[in-house]
C-alpha cells in the first residue's frame, strides 16, 4: 500500500475499541481513529449494575485491563498506536468524499476527517418513555457511567428508601439486585405479562418469586403513567395506583443509535437497526457497522433480530477489523444466548422459547428438568431447573432456558454450541460431558433432559404444565391428581386436590385408583410421576400424564 | 409376547442398576433380576474420595436417590419391581442354554438363572502391583465403599500421619487431596514422567505445583518397589530411597472385569475390555454389556479405547436397556471428557491431548490462554489456564484442556459438545455463548482461545512453549527475551535472563534491541507480548516469536 490505510471508528465504548484494536495488530502502520462522544473509553457497561451495588468499588475498575492498566487515550495512543477523540461528536459522513465531519464537544470547533475505511460503533441508547416527570432528579437510566455515578450518589445520600424500577428486562433486574444490595425497598413496574421475556412464562414465575422472596415487589401487567415530584421525584402513578419513589430507574430497553447512519442514507434494517452483512459490511462497502446499533442473523429462524450484547459486540469488531483489512471473516449470527445473575438464581437462555418455535412452525417438545447441579451427596450441589425444546419429528433441539441456583451458564453454553451445529436430542443425550462429583452428577442435568425428551418423541411419557394442571383444578375438572412421593414429603408440603399413594406401594394399590378417570403424576421433580405413569398405564389405565417438572415447577398455592 | 421377558443383569453398581430401572420403565412386565457379589448396590463409586475426606458424612449418602430414598434390595423390589440377588457371584454363563449359574455367597448354594437377554456390567477392579507387602495392613485400593471404610477407620484412630499413594491418576490425585484434607503427610509416587496422564505435560505441570502448595510430595518418574511392616506397613521402599508410611493407597489403575465374559467365549476388544458394537451388543446377540468392563470407540480416532467413567456407564445401560427391549439405540462412543478437582483447582480435558494428535497425523496447532472466568473486574473471577489443539490445515478442533480456579468444567464441555459436531476454531469463536459479568469475560475464555488459533493458523503469531525457551536459556542461545509487562509487575516477579520494555514505550524504544536477532516476547499471559511482536514484525524484526501462556505459563525458576 502506497500509504497507510485511513481507519475511522465512531464509538469509543465496546466494539469501536476492538475494532481499533484488531486493525492495529493486522495492519500495523494504519492511521486509526476513535471518535467519541463521551469522555469515557472502553468502559465495561455490562458492569454497571456491579458498580451500583459496590461489588465493584471503583469505576477505574470498569476500564481497566485485566492487569489494572486504564483504557484511557493516553493508553490507546501509546500501547495500541489508536488515536482518540473524546468528548467529540461525529455529526455528518460524507460518503462520496469519504469523509466524516466532527465536533470537538469542549472547543465547539468541527473538522472533517478523511476515511478508507468507516466503522460505525454508535451503539444503543436507552428508550425514555414520554411520560410526565421523567426530567425529574433522581429518575435515572442506566446506559453509562455517569448513570451509575448519579445513582450512587443518591444512594450515599441515603435519599433512596424505595425505587421504582421501570421494566423488568435484563437491566431492570440487575439494577433491581443492587439496589436491594444497597438497602433500597425496590418496586418493578412491568407493563407486560411477565418480566425477563427472553424466558418462558412457566420459567419466569420461578424468577419472579425468587426476586419476591428478596422483598422485590413485581407488578406486572402494569403501567407507568406519571412521575411526580417537586424538583426530584416523590411518587409514581401507576395503572395499579400511586406508589412513594425517592429514585426511578427507567429500563425498559434500548433502541439502536442510527442517526449518523441514517442521515447517510446507509440501509436500515427492519428492526429499526443498521442493516449489515456477515461480513459487518453496510450498504456501503467502505463503510461496516458493529455492536449494539446493527442487526443480527437469528441462526435459528434466519430473520434479522436486535440483540444489543457486549460479547456480540466483541465478536462482530473483530469481524469488521478483519474486513477492513482486506481480509475475509464472517459473523454468522447469534441464537440469542443470555445470562443474568438475579439474586441467588442464575438465569440463562439460547435458541428459540417455546412459543417462539411454535410460532416458527415447529411441532414443539418440551421438557422440565429440575435436579441437583451436582452429584447430589455434594454439599455444594445446588437445584437447577432446566427447560430444553425440541422439534418433535426430527428430535433437532430448538432452545433452551435454566433458572436457579445450580450452574446454569454451563448447561445453556452446552446447548448454544449444540444448537450451532445443528445436533439433536439424541446426539446431546450421548454427548460425552465431563464428569466428577463437584461438577456435575453421573447423567449431566442436559442429558437427562435431552432423554426426556426422548422418551416424550417416543411416546413413554405425555407431560402437562403446572399451569393447565392448575386450571383443570380450578374448573373442577374430573381427573386424580396423583402425588407418588413418600410420606414424610406429603407432610412437609402438597398440593391441593392431590392424592398421595408413594410410588413403592402403587403395584399394590392400584384397585383405589379408577381405570375409566385421567390421572395426572408427579413428585418432586416428576422422575417418580414418570415412573408411576408407565405403571399406570401398563395396569390399563387409559389417559395417564406426567405433570412437568413436578412440585419443584408448581408456582401456585401449596398447602403446608 | 406370550410370555415375560426375562433380563438377568450381573453387576449391581452403576450401569447395572440403570439398565434395570430403564427395563422396567420400557416393559413392565419384564422379570428382571440383578445379581451383584457385594453386599452395597447402587452406590456412587465416583464418591469416595469425598466420603474419605468428609466432604459427604454419611456413607448412606452414597447410595440414596436425590430425595434420600436408599437404594437397596427392598427399594428394587417395591420400587422398580426388579428382583436383586446381592451377595451373590456370577460364576458361569451357559450360552447355549440361555442360562447362568449363580452362588449365594451367603449359603454357598448355587443355582441356575434362565434368561433370555442378559447383561454384563461386571465393572473394573483395580490393579495391585505385584509387590512385597501389598497384603498389609492399612494398605488400600479404593474400590468400593468397604476400602473407604477401612481408610476412614484407620484416619479415625489417627493411626495415618504419612500416606504414600501410589500413582497418580484421577483416583490417585483424588484421595491425596481428601487425605491433606484429613491431616495426613501425603508423598504422591509415579512411576512415569507426570501424574494425570489426562494431561499434556505443560498443563500437568501447574497441577503437580498447586499440589505441592498444598504439602503434597509429588515424585514422578519413581518406582515403588516394596512396602515394609509387621502386621502394618511402616514404610515403603522406592527408586527414590525409603520413606515412612502409615498407610499406602494403591491407586495405579483398573482393568476391566472380564472374567467371566472370556469364560463364556465372548469377543474380548483389544483393550482387554468386552468388545461391544454400538448398540451394546457383545459377539453373542442376547448378550449386552455396559459400563466399565467394556471398550468404547474413541469419537476423535474411530480406534477403541477404555475409558472407564460413571457417566458413560449410565448412558451406555440406558442404550443397552432399549436394544434389550427391542428398541434400537446407539451409544456413539466417547471423547475422552475428564474433570477431577485437586484442591482449589478445576482440572479438565476432552478430546485429543497434543501429543495423540501429531500421532494420529495431524499438523498440530496449540494455544495457551491464561484469562479470568469471568469479567475481571468481579471479585469471584478466578484465572483459568486453558489449552486448545487444532489441526492447523483445516482449523478443525482436536481437544482442550483446562487447568486452574476458574470454571474449566463449563468450557471443556462446550468444546466437548464442538468436537462432537466436528466444529472448526472459527466456529467456536463466532458461538453464540452466554455472557453477563457474574458468569464469563465479554470474550469467553474459550472464545480467546478460538481466535487465537486463527492468529496461528493465519500466520500473525507464532508461539514457543516455555519449556523450549527455558532450554534455549539454558543452552545460553542468543536471543531477547522481551518483557513486555509494567515496571511494577516486573518489580514483583520477572524471569531469568529477560529484558523488559514495557509495551507502551517499546514503539519508541525499537533500536534498543538487535534487528538480526531472535525475539521471543511474554507479558503476563502473553496479550501484550502478542501485541509487541505485532509491533516487532512490522518495524522489520526477522524472527519474532511470543511465549505461549507468559509467565502464568512458566513453571520453572522466577525470581522475586
Amino acid at each position: 500500500m502506497s500509504r497507510p490505510l485511513r481507519v475511522v471508528i465512531v464509538g469509543g465504548v465496546a466494539a469501536g475499541p476492538k475494532v481499533a484494536s484488531k486493525v492495529i495488530r493486522l495492519c500495523q502502520d494504519a492511521e486509526v481513529t476513535v471518535v467519541e462522544k463521551g469522555r469515557l473509553l472502553s468502559y465495561a457497561g455490562c458492569g454497571l449494575p456491579y458498580y451500583v451495588s459496590g461489588v465493584v468499588k471503583e469505576q477505574a475498575e470498569l476500564m481497566s485491563t485485566p492487569v489494572g492498566t486504564v483504557r484511557d487515550s493516553v493508553f490507546f495512543q501509546n500501547v495500541k498506536n489508536v488515536k482518540v477523540l473524546n468528548e467529540t461528536e461525529a455529526i455528518e459522513v460524507d460518503r462520496a468524499g469519504k469523509r466524516i465531519q466532527v465536533r470537538d464537544l469542549a472547543q465547539g470547533t468541527q473538522s472533517w476527517l478523511d476515511y478508507d475505511k468507516l466503522v460505525l460503533a454508535t451503539g444503543a441508547r436507552p428508550v425514555v418513555p414520554p411520560i410526565p416527570g421523567a426530567d425529574l432528579d433522581n429518575v435515572f437510566t442506566l446506559q453509562g457511567v455517569h448513570d451509575a455515578e448519579g445513582i450512587r450518589t443518591v444512594l450515599a445520600q441515603d435519599k433512596a428508601r424505595d425505587v421504582v424500577i421501570v421494566g423488568g428486562g435484563l437491566i431492570g433486574v440487575e439494577i433491581t439486585e443492587a439496589l436491594v444490595q444497597r438497602g433500597c425497598r425496590v418496586t418493578m413496574v412491568e407493563m407486560m405479562s411477565q418480566t425477563l421475556r427472553i424466558l418462558d412464562p412457566d420459567m419466569v414465575r420461578l424468577v419472579e418469586q425468587h426476586m419476591e422472596s428478596h422483598g422485590v415487589r413485581v407488578l406486572t401487567d402494569t403501567r407507568l403513567e406519571k412521575i411526580e415530584g417537586d424538583r426530584a421525584v416523590q411518587a409514581v402513578q401507576t395503572s395499579a395506583g400511586p406508589m412513594p419513589a425517592d429514585m426511578v430507574v427507567l429500563a425498559i430497553g434500548v433502541r439502536p443509535n442510527v442517526t449518523l447512519a441514517q442521515a447517510a442514507g446507509l440501509e436500515i434494517g427492519s428492526t429499526g437497526a443498521i442493516k449489515v452483512d456477515d461480513h459487518m459490511q453496510t450498504s456501503d462497502p467502505d463503510i461496516y457497522a458493529a455492536g449494539d446499533c446493527v442487526e443480527c442473523k437469528d441462526l435459528m429462524t434466519g430473520k434479522p433480530c436486535f440483540v444489543p450484547l457486549g460479547s456480540t459486540a466483541n465478536k462482530q469488531g473483530r469481524v469488521a477489523a478483519v474486513n477492513v483489512c482486506g481480509g475475509q471473516d464472517r459473523f454468522p449470527g447469534v441464537l440469542g444466548s443470555t445470562v443474568c445473575k438475579v439474586f441467588d438464581f442464575c438465569v440463562a437462555r439460547t435458541g428459540l422459547g417455546e412459543s417462539a418455535a411454535r410460532e416458527e412452525g415447529f411441532d414443539v417438545v418440551t421438557v422440565l428438568t429440575p435436579a441437583p447441579d451436582k452429584a447430589h451427596f455434594m454439599p455444594q450441589a445446588k437445584v437447577l431447573m432446566l427447560k430444553l425444546i425440541a422439534d418433535r419429528q426430527t428430535g433437532k433441539l430448538l432452545g433452551a432456558q435454566a433458572v436457579g441456583p445450580g450452574a446454569g451458564d454451563k448447561r445453556i453454553d452446552v446447548v448454544a454450541m449444540a444448537l450451532t451445529a445443528g445436533l439433536t436430542a439424541d446426539q446431546l443425550a450421548n454427548a460425552d460431558l465431563c464428569y466428577a462429583p463437584p461438577y456435575a452428577p453421573a447423567m449431566d442435568n442436559i442429558i437427562t433432559a435431552a432423554n426426556v425428551v426422548k422418551n416424550k418423541m417416543e411416546g413413554h411419557l405425555e407431560g402437562v404444565g403446572s399451569a393447565e394442571v392448575h386450571r383443570m383444578l380450578e374448573a373442577k375438572e374430573d381427573f386424580v391428581f396423583l402425588d407418588v412421593r413418600s410420606p414424610g414429603e406429603y407432610e412437609q408440603v402438597r398440593l391441593p386436590g392431590s392424592t398421595l399413594i408413594p410410588l413403592g406401594a402403587l403395584r399394590g394399590r392400584l384397585d383405589e385408583l379408577p381405570k375409566d378417570k385421567e390421572v395426572v403424576a408427579f413428585c418432586k421433580i416428576s422422575l417418580r410421576g414418570y415412573e408411576a405413569a408407565l405403571i399406570l398405564k401398563a395396569a390399563g389405565f387409559q389417559k395417564v400424564r406426567v405433570m412437568d417438572g413436578g412440585l419443584v415447577m408448581w408456582p401456585f398455592e401449596k398447602a403446608t
